[in-house]
């Protein structure tokens, strides 16, 4: 059956009624039901189903033994019931997305190849842990906040549940996402490149609520913020930051936090470094001066090989993007119609625009954005692609509303050098062949 | 320790630095690593616990041996690594919110009452169904499009992720939501009540990309949906709906939609009642006037008792909204400050407002509204009450972008009769007593 040319010529297949086994009973509006109970028996012992009903044989099982055309002419719902309903849902046998974890345990990384929209389920937002993930008893977890303050106090989950609260989607993104890019390892696939960022929609308390209630002496500048995990992992943050935006949060995605994401309650720093984001909050300790932990000393700093100096405090997530689709390691069936899609954040201010090339860097065009585009969370951008079916390139180029327009990896290591593994948001490449496949090739 | 009054004088305990049982070490910036591992496992042999830590004693039975305050003198963080990392993750082991099931198995409500800001978790998505969840291999799953139509097609699950996507975040309500209510059973608790309603971020191909691909004939006016579930259900839509914003859904919150909402794909029609948005979604037949189906004759129409006449095609569900905290069954443990919260929605426009009562109806405020507030979806409101410990009803009352108003329950008898189990969206008091306790009273 020869098809007019649409938008899409290329996807689907042509169906005829003969497909149908069933009449099409849906046309006679007199009948009392449109498919009454005896008619599907009788169907069903037509198709010989019904000790397959029966029995609730796995559908699996009577998929691998038929053919695929099976799926129209007898259709999964002729047996019905094999999925049992439940207090708490998992996911269809059929998914098997998962997080990728090195080999050290300390890190697993997003599928962001196999994702859509812009909310990480929160069994699939990245994991990072210094000293493995605590199991804390909620009802016994109490968070501390003291140092130059009027009234040191310590609060319950409860408690902070019962002060005025706030609900944000954001992105927090590891500081060391990326690295393994930047120093040209170039792992196969956008989650083996790109996976340590998530998005999630956070609700807590925010930290002007909590510290207006303990009363900060004059002359406080800095706040430490401590987690409950075997490494004590600490940070400072300046107080401006967190008379600003900063919460601490108990839930996610509309439950409580998961145990991986600091449960019961961590601090949300929207835009800034994961690592800063202290899971499994125990402590808030108000001071004059940064306290210099072992995390703002030997770690997450920045090291510019260009002028042998160290970039301190480097909180800010940059402007960044990536294609998550065609992405590393995929493979296109054929020329034809694509939406090349991706994700694009930054922790400074929304996305402004995503370009997107099909060329290797000839020609840009703008991608469109998915609405509603929030600050400091990811944005969805879409960008509709013909394949000839040669070689190519693909790449997209982020610019945030400050102006900030996502670098190349030649200027990161112009200006920046080799040093850094923290906050690597170069632009990624894709390379397509004419087979179809997709590489991972490192931007110039 | 005398506190002064702050906004919140009634949350949370003083906390003195003895309750700390180790000495402030971070206050030294000359470290090499603010807690070296030398001095953390002096403290943990110091406090006992080193024996715990290397056998990995679940935190569970450590706290429940121990007294409140351990928490604090003897943090978890002392024993770490006791919650594995994984592929995909889960709930913490203290976490037991779950779906309500009705006993006859068919429905599951949404445990509202429990959850923070807009997105339902997809494990917590309320649940229908008419004949159980089909257990479906997407490999074989084929969406047929046929009827009046240039050229009738069948799409695979892959074939209809090559077209164009939309994500929206909506809200989907099943139309006999609060049945119970309108009924005057008075079911405890929000969920009871209310949980036949979530929210998810939905992405898939609209229907106009599926309808330009096959060519609609002239004098089309309607579509059949139809499931893959064994109850075969399928509704009538006008074309009008479709064309404005109906899509195919393959995905919620990021990943696969869930097999009890539709896996592997799921019609989804916004702001309409949920059995519209046809789950496990296998054809669409194009004709030219309503099919009539089961579904939309002896269920889904609304018998109006004032008039003894049936309202037909009654899709959209209304402006709503319903304090979730504090609601019915829970206890408030004293007087003092609260924040009000809940969620609202319309079917129809964005909401405008929602006002909040605290005296029985007597006066009315202004909640707040959590941005982004989007067209068709959940939005959270908040406001800030300080309880003087008295008996007292609260109320919500919504409105949208239309000028509608959310109704008592007194209009929609007066109006409507008493027969609708169908659409019911009156507004929900919360009767408080002296002692805290919360119960649902029915607004008159």
């Amino acid at each position: 059956m020869d098809r007019p040319t649409t938008g899409h010529p290329d996807i689907g297949e042509p169906f005829t009624e003969m497909d149908l086994v069933r009449p099409a009973e849906e046309d006679c509006p007199c009948k009392e039901g449109m498919f009454p109970r005896a008619s599907r028996r009788q169907f069903l012992r037509r198709g010989g189903l019904l000790t397959a009903a029966a029995t609730l044989l796995p559908v699996r099982a009577m998929a691998a033994d038929a053919p695929a055309a099976a799926a129209v002419t007898d259709p999964p719902w002729s047996v019905p019931g094999r999925v049992a309903r439940s207090d708490y849902g998992i996911r269809s046998p059929f998914e098997t997305v998962a997080r990728l974890a090195t080999p050290a345990g300390t890190d697993a990384l997003t599928p962001l190849q196999s994702l859509q929209g812009i909310i990480t389920p929160s069994g699939l937002h990245f994991e990072r842990h210094h000293n493995g993930i605590p199991n804390i008893d909620p009802s016994q977890h109490r968070l501390i906040i003291h140092g130059m303050v009027d009234r040191p106090m310590k609060y319950s989950v409860e408690d902070l549940k019962r002060f005025p609260s706030i609900s944000r989607t954001l992105f927090i993104e590891c500081s060391g996402n990326s690295g393994g890019t930047a120093r040209s390892a170039a792992p196969k696939t956008a989650q083996a490149a790109h996976g340590l960022t998530s998005t999630s929609e956070w609700t807590g308390v925010k930290l002007t609520t909590l510290l207006s209630e303990v009363g900060v002496k004059d002359g406080a500048a800095w706040v430490l913020a401590e987690g409950s995990d075997g490494a004590l992992l600490s940070r400072s943050l300046p107080i401006d930051k967190i008379m600003d935006d900063v919460f601490v949060a108990y839930a996610q995605n509309g439950e409580a936090v998961r145990p991986e994401n600091g449960y019961p309650i961590r601090l949300i720093v929207p835009g800034w470094e994961g690592n800063i984001n202290i899971k499994w909050l125990r402590r808030l300790k108000i001071g004059d001066k940064p306290f210099m932990t072992r995390e703002e000393t030997s770690k997450y700093s920045d090291l510019m090989t260009t002028t042998g100096k160290a970039r301190q405090f480097s909180w800010v997530m940059e402007a960044k993007s990536l294609i998550t689709f065609p992405s590393g390691d995929m493979r296109l069936p054929g020329k034809g119609f694509y939406e090349i899609t991706g994700l694009a954040w930054s922790g400074r201010a929304p996305i402004e625009r995503v370009e997107v090339t099909t060329d290797g860097g000839k020609t840009w065009a703008l991608a469109s954005l998915q609405e509603p585009v929030l600050p400091k969370a990811y944005v969805r951008f879409r960008y509709p692609w013909h394949w000839n079916g040669g070689e190519t390139v693909i790449e997209s180029r982020a610019t945030d509303q400050t102006g900030y327009i996502q670098p190349t990896k030649a200027f990161l290591t112009a200006t920046e050098g080799v040093g850094p593994t923290y906050h690597y948001n170069g632009i990624q490449s894709w390379k397509i062949s004419p087979d179809g496949s997709v590489v991972n090739v490192l931007n110039g």
